[in-house]
C-alpha cells in the first residue's frame, strides 16, 4: 500500500493506493471518527462493492445507513442531492456523523458537497471507484453539482479526511469508462511531466491490461502531481487552474450533448487537442508535439474531435457562461511543450474557432 | 455611524450601523471590489429599498442585476435558493460577482448560502433590514435553507465582506417583526449581559418607539456580542451555541406549526421561557428571575407560552431531529441567572416536559 498527503495545514488528509482497501476495516474505521455513517453510492457500484464496505465498516463497530442515487452525470444535480439530505435526515444524522463517498466522480462530487453543507460540515471519506475519481476528483476537495445552465456551477470547496483508492475496483470497469479516465492521466503528463507522459506511451499495454504494479504507479503519480498542485493553490486562484486543461472546450461539448451522452474523460480528451491545436496555431508547441497528442489519447481508445455537428458559435455559447470567464475574458489553459501548461487570456477568437473548426 | 469589527482573521469584516447608510454610495462601492451586482432580495422589501440600493451602485459604476425572491421563512428552501442561480447564470455572472442581500434573515441566509455555493464562492455583503437580522443573523457567517425534515439544515458557515445596518429600515418594519426581531435582542441581555438586560428593560419606550439613538446602542451592543462570541468559537464547537438560547424549543415550535406561521422571534421567545423554566427547576436562576424573563418578553409584546395544543411528544420529536443532537445525547442552553449561559446536556426528560407543560 502507498500513502501520500496531501498538505493543506489542518486540513491535510492521506491517500491510500492499493488493493484490497475495501476490506480493511481497521484502516477504513481509523477515518471515520463518529459512530454512524452514512454511504452514498448508486445503482451501479452499490451491487458491486457496498456489502464489503458495511462489513468493513461495521466490523469497525460503526452503524451503517446507505443512499444509492441513480447512475450518471445527468442525476449530478440539486434534486438528487437532496435525496442524500433526505437519507441523513430521516435516518436522523446529526453533525458527528460521516459521509462516505463509494463511487466515481458524480458520486465523490455529490457526496463532498452533501457532507460541506449538511448541517454545515460534517465529515466525509471519499472510496473512489473509477480511474477518472482516483486520479483527478476524489483529490483537492472540489465538489458541486451542476445547474441546468452550467457544470458545477453549485458547489464548495471541502477536504475529504481520507481517500482510500482500491485499484481492485477497476476491474470491473467498463472499458470505455477506464478509457475515459485515462483523459485526466494523460492530462497530468501533458501540463506538469513530460517524464511520466513517456512513460504512459511505453507501457499502454501494461496499464490496459490493468496491471497492479502499473495502475498503482500510474494513480500515485498522479495522485502526487495533483497533491502538489492543491497544496499550492487550494482554491484555484493560480497554478490550480491548469489542471483544467481541455475542459473548457470539452464542458462545452458535455453542455451541448447534454451531460452523460459525451463521458467527462472523452469530452476532455478531444477538448485537450483543441486546446493543444490552439498552442499549434500560437507555436506553443510543435507539430510532432501536437501529433504525439493526438496519438496518446487515440491509442487509450479516446475520441480527439469534436462532435460533428457542433459549431464554433455552439462552443463560444457555453464557454461563455463557463465559470473560467473572470471578469469578461475567456481565460484557456495552454500546453507549452510537453510537461509545462500555462493560463492564457486575451486570444483572439480567429484562432479560437480555427482552432475548434480544424483540429 | 458606528464601526465595529469581527476578528476572524483574514475573513475579518466591518460591521457599519448608523442611519442613510443605503444612499450612502462610497461606502457600499467601497466593499464591493467586482463590477456586477447581484443584489437579492424579496417581494416586500425590494418595494422599499431596492431602489436606493441600486442607484448608490450605479453612482459607484456597479452593473446591477436582481433577483426578487418571494417573502417569508416557508420559501427558504433549496428551490428558492436554485432562482438565485437562475438569475446569477442567467445574467452570466462570474467568480468575480458580488452578491448583496437586501432583507431579513431568510434573505440574509439564502443569499448568503448562495454566495457561499455559486462557483465555489463568491463576495457578498448583508444589508439587513430587519431587527432580527441587523442584531443576530447578518453577523456571524451562519447560512443555511431549511429542509422539510429540519430548520437550517443545510447550509456553510461562510463570512460577508461586510454588513451595513441602515436602521432606517426599521421604520417602515410591521411592528410584529419588531417585536419578533426583539427576542434575539433580549437574549443577548440573558445570556451574556445584565446591564443591557436592565437597559432595555429601563428604555423600552425609547426602543419602541424607534428613537434612533436608542437604536443605534442596541444594535451596537447585540452585534459587539455577538462579534465576539463568533471571535471565540465561528464554527459552534463550544461558546457559539450560547447564542441558541431557546432556539431548540423554538425550532420544535416552529417546525410543527409550519415555517412561517410563528415567526421565528415568537418562537424564540416562547422557548427561551420554557429554557427558563427548566433553568429554575434545576435552581439555576430564581423564581423573580423566571418572572423577570416572562415580563420583559411579554412587554415588549411576545408571546411566552407554547402554543395551546402542542404536546411534549410532539416537542421531543422535532428535538431529536434538531441539529443540536450530538452523539444521541440533547443539549439544551440554559441561564444562569440573567447575564450568563451554559450548554447542558443529560437532563431527564421529567424535568424538559414538566418545563414545556407548564411554564
Amino acid at each position: 500500500m502507498k500513502l501520500l498527503n496531501v498538505q493543506l495545514g489542518d486540513r491535510s488528509y492521506p491517500i491510500y493506493i492499493g488493493q484490497n482497501l475495501l476490506s480493511d476495516s481497521q484502516l477504513m474505521s481509523k477515518h471515520v471518527t463518529g459512530n454512524k455513517v452514512m454511504v452514498v453510492t448508486n445503482t451501479v457500484v452499490g451491487p458491486l462493492f457496498l456489502e464489503q464496505v458495511i462489513q468493513s465498516l461495521e466490523v469497525g463497530g460503526k452503524h451503517v445507513d446507505v443512499v444509492t442515487l441513480p447512475d450518471g452525470e445527468s442525476h449530478k444535480n440539486l434534486e438528487t442531492l437532496n435525496a442524500i439530505f433526505d437519507g441523513l435526515l430521516s435516518k436522523k444524522h446529526g453533525r458527528d456523523t460521516s459521509i462516505v463517498a463509494l463511487g466515481g466522480g458524480v458520486i465523490g462530487d455529490m457526496a463532498g458537497f452533501a457532507a460541506s453543507c449538511y448541517q454545515r460540515g460534517v465529515e466525509f471519506i471519499q472510496i473512489p471507484t473509477t480511474v477518472l475519481s482516483q486520479v483527478d476528483s476524489s483529490v483537492g476537495g472540489k465538489t458541486a453539482v451542476n445547474h441546468s445552465l452550467g457544470k458545477n456551477m453549485i458547489g464548495a470547496f471541502y477536504q475529504p479526511q481520507a481517500v482510500l483508492i482500491d485499484i481492485d475496483c477497476l476491474n470491473s470497469l467498463p472499458q470505455r469508462e477506464f478509457a475515459a479516465g485515462m483523459a485526466e492521466v494523460i492530462k497530468y503528463g501533458i501540463i506538469w511531466d513530460n517524464e511520466f507522459y513517456q512513460w504512459l506511451i511505453e507501457h499502454r499495454r501494461e496499464i490496459q491490461s490493468l496491471s497492479s504494479e502499473h495502475l498503482i504507479s500510474m494513480i500515485e503519480r498522479c495522485c502526487a502531481i495533483k497533491a502538489e498542485v492543491v497544496a499550492q493553490d487550494e482554491k484555484e486562484h493560480g497554478v490550480r487552474a491548469l489542471l483544467n486543461l481541455g475542459h473548457t472546450f470539452g464542458h462545452a461539448i458535455e453542455s451541448e450533448q447534454g451531460y452523460g451522452n459525451w463521458l467527462h474523460g472523452e469530452a476532455v480528451a478531444a477538448g485537450t487537442v483543441i486546446a493543444a491545436k490552439t498552442a499549434l496555431i500560437m507555436q506553443r508547441i510543435s507539430l510532432d508535439e501536437f501529433e504525439s497528442i493526438k496519438h496518446i489519447f487515440t491509442s487509450y481508445g479516446l475520441p480527439i474531435v469534436k462532435p460533428v455537428d457542433m459549431t464554433t458559435s455552439q462552443f463560444m455559447g457555453h464557454m461563455a457562461i463557463d465559470k473560467k470567464v473572470l471578469a469578461g475574458q475567456l481565460r484557456f489553459i495552454l500546453p507549452r511543450g510537453i510537461g509545462h501548461a500555462n493560463v492564457v487570456s486575451g486570444i483572439d477568437n480567429r484562432t479560437i474557432s480555427d482552432a475548434i473548426e480544424n483540429h
